[in-house]
């Protein structure tokens, strides 16, 4: 019987915390860090204004060989790979999925991408295509895809390989319980180590933003506001005094 | 004087029998089938939602030689071979263009588009681009393109060369009279010799679908309900039974 | 300190008479005069509907050398030079960017755009991606992009190297002032001194396109209504007679 | 049975004319006559030194459709249309196969090119692969390729289609019968119609060519030697007359 | 300390037998069992008329993440994954990597690859590239690849990753100890499950094929002599006869 | 009339301490410095063996606009800029053109190389095609390229734009001036600043590797000898006598 390893995942509040932040800025401060490229390229959301963060699950496709895959295997539903990734799934757990840029291929179908969502999960990054698009839209799942095809996943040139291994997925290596952080801008891998000194960052300079940002958009010289002159501080601190005063 | 080949369209019940069918499963059926790939790949929808299934009338570009096309030879509309594809559409045809995957040329602009409409087409495919979208969306035709251009058909390497012949198009032979399938998935190719097949088997399976996807949904399990196994039949046959009763 | 050129803007009744044109009929009237190209190829629409016309200026990226830009030099805000294009951003300008299609950094984020949108900039070209877009989508600004990255401008292979200087976008050479035309159908290169002569062309054979449209629309020969043929002019000025009777 | 068009061959000495001029004058006067490009990109020369001219017999390969195409069908070798064009082959002929750019399909292989030898063939263009290189390189065919590959012709994505038809091969329109001259540029492709003009053209600017290589090979001034300028005019006519009273 | 696994290499006896195939008999073979493609696309012969077959060692190489690959880690030698995979070299044995057509990194320098051949390693399969060209090529080992470059195997986008797990390489799956046949056609994988039923069939045909080919290269007719027609068999039996007698 | 600027050379020494030093160990030390990445990507060796070091004399091609540059403008030779690069050519001077990666255009012909081979040149890079290979090719010039074409410089796509400006070629910048190191590993660029420690740098470690490349031939372990072991130290060390014992 085909059995397939579970993933580690990161404690909840670490999902929780990094919820708010956003790929741009995990990208970003990881760059500063030293990690130059963590996003996901290829891939594109399918359904926009979607914001997701959960650990990643994997699923490896490979080019197919029939000596290693063929129609016959495909009679007995237990062996198929792309199932057991799914079996997997909990509660905000995001697939991704290594289907080396293929187009040719999709790797789940409306049933498949059903299963997924009964079971909560958080959404799926491809890059490649799903299938039965009409239907799937539906569900109103999280995407993140290169595109779409009527094929089904093994129709050409793929075959399922392998589960919950370490991934090449639009040039990144994602590992299994790798946390994903997806939104209009893409996918982002944040490697769990990591994410509380992101954590920390990302929430360090944002005090002076939304004062700058009203500034900017009257016109504002970028030069004072962007980043907060010191010479503009004491303006943005008597606003700031203001707005608290306000609320009061 | 110009003349072209028009072709021999499928009886309009084989046509009926497929519109509620959709491009996964005829592409996912004829994979079966041994016929591997029908998928025109490259061509994606630019009006979400659409569904079309017709006759394809082909529209051959070559590279432009200019001794073989000139923009002196584009002073007689007639000589214009973009043209004639459309003097030979009927209601429910589908223009198929092979553009050979140029992004540099718009094979039909606003007028053209037009008057495809007002014949009663019901789709165009194109390997390439259309332009005057700003017009032309006004249409709302359905349409399946790599994109968009402002540049006009013969502007840069293209010239259009033949009608109704056997084109290559997103990788993808079509055969004058092939029946094209386009919803969200993208666009198949269906020989109407397999047309009876494929349309006998894709009404198969559907029975217990509707009842394991309501069951999916709810986090039941994959294993027991896609397929449906034996031992979850007899809560199937109860339900249908129920819901047989509940129509009543 | 760092200097860098403005632009010489064309006048501003020029930039009016272009305003309702189109990218499609610039296009093609400048390939009739043998300006065989001037499609910025690869940066599509980003927000549907939008229409612009300005001046260029324009931003060279270049590939990364580490010695001649490091994080360091990143600290000093005024060396940034995809700051200073930004600088000189006049009501109406379009700023360009040569992203060497690079898809991996993203060349201005939420507060570059909003300074942009602030100063009243027309919109944005880049043959490459932005960053922060669930941000920047607030601001509705017309866009014209090959996608969408959270990498920081020089977070992965390339920095900016000068401002307002020729440059390569798209396969179009772009030289700064050009003026921009830009709507659904992508953006178009207009070089200032054959702005008069298209704007004369494109205003020609507008007469009759409503006439035929509204018949092609109906079915009736393309051979017939477009163009229209003469044995057509006169149930077409009967029309035209028509109208102006039904306006009075 | 199976059979197919042959194509009307320009005259032998038409042919012969054309022998020492070489892909690069034959492109680069068509360029200057309006026909800007003639060159087919992408299959380069494999074994280097070879010059060839003469017609094209050519071969058109499409995407494989397995209802079209299948093994069963591989069984007559008659009815396989790759050896068709074959039959055809004249003493000085050249096959030109629009193999659409595939790198897994081997158009040819050893047998099929030593019957292309044994008929006198003069060479193959291929915008795709053959096979069987160890045994083929023996036969010292003029080949210009994309490379090469062990597969068979139809072991994957392609299917021979037609013979002698009209073919894009190399982004190049060619029309059975339009001479063909290939050299270490690569090949082109020269309209029998136009030979007269590119023949009578080619042979005009040579007189001077000799001396100016001569001297730039010496470091003396391109401005002056290339084109030969007005004032070094007369030292050429010595040189001449030196040259011609040396040959006496 | 690190560990990696070694293979199951095939008998001796099945390499010897497979030594005089070739590339293009192993894939074709392949091909008509129903295994569509074996070739490695993309790796080319960097010293022509080199011809091996022996068992596949393999390298992942995968998208560097600096959290998992830094410059520091690199100062322990014992800890680079590239030079693991050559402390597995026996007599025989081929080095395949995946280096995902990376042309940014240098897998091998010339001391790796002195070793190699001092270790008796038949030749290496990378799709990408090997550094040190001046250097190397002196070694004479068989190569396939992509091609050359100055930079080291880290320098950019890769960082090693695993040794002797299944890989892809120019776009086929790979398992270590598979069977690689490599020659100027390009390297090619096969299953040893598979090897003698290819042994088998490559061994049948090829009685009648000496007399073909001098009879093609004669310009005997294709019909009658390939395949050997059974009108022409007295003749070759003839033939062989004079043959046989002739070397008595 | 024309002006171009000239380039500052470096000083001959520093050109001749690079001689021996080769592409691979420039760009490695290059890499370790934090530059990661000055190989010119795309351009290969076209006559295996050469090996140059020199400084960079820059051309930029730019997308052609019939408004920028016209076959009327092409009649004044002295106005075409890329005959303008060759009058600055001194001895051992490389011309490095930014060719776009363009396949269609031969920037330099027979003529032009001849000129420059006149004029002490010390060879040529182009991120694109040369043509007139058949003559060309007799001069023996080292050359980088993409390929060759027959079609002449501004024939399809580009127009000659500036000279000695910074370009980019095959994704690397170059500075006018900078130094070029060229072999069959391909060409990689160095700032002069950064000679002096390249310089330093590449001369260190060499002491040992003639006698480690010894005995990693004879099959020894690669731990031992390469970096080489404290524990072998004794043993080369005694090796180093008796070579030098054997020189006597």
């Amino acid at each position: 019987m085909t059995h397939t390893p579970d993933i580690t995942r990161p404690p909840k509040d670490m999902i929780a915390a990094l919820k708010d932040i956003g790929a741009a800025t995990v990208a970003g401060t990881l760059g500063h860090m030293g990690i130059r490229n963590t996003h996901i390229q290829g891939p594109v959301t399918q359904n926009r204004g979607k914001s997701i963060v959960g650990p990643a699950l994997t699923l490896q496709m490979m080019p197919k060989r029939e000596d290693l895959y063929d129609e016959g295997e495909y009679a007995d539903p237990e062996k198929q790979l792309h199932r057991h990734v799914l079996y997997h799934v909990q509660e905000g757990d995001i697939v991704v999925v290594d289907a080396r840029g293929d187009m040719m291929s999709g790797v789940f179908g409306d049933m498949m991408s059903t299963y997924f969502k009964g079971r909560g999960g958080a959404g799926i990054i491809v890059d490649g295509c799903l299938r039965d698009r009409p239907n799937l839209e539906k569900l109103d799942l999280p995407l993140w895809l290169r595109g779409w095809t009527p094929n089904f996943h093994t129709q050409t040139n793929l075959m399922p390989f392998a589960v919950n291994v370490p991934i090449a997925c639009g040039d990144v290596t994602v590992i299994p319980g790798d946390i994903i952080i997806a939104d209009d801008d893409g996918a982002v891998v944040l490697p769990p180590a990591l994410a509380p000194e992101v954590i920390a960052k990302a929430s360090e300079h944002h005090d002076w933003e939304e004062y700058s940002r009203m500034k900017l958009m009257q016109g504002a010289p970028l030069q004072r506001y962007y980043p907060l002159h010191d010479d503009a501080r004491p303006e943005y601190e008597a606003w700031k005094l203001e707005q608290a005063a306000a609320k009061r």
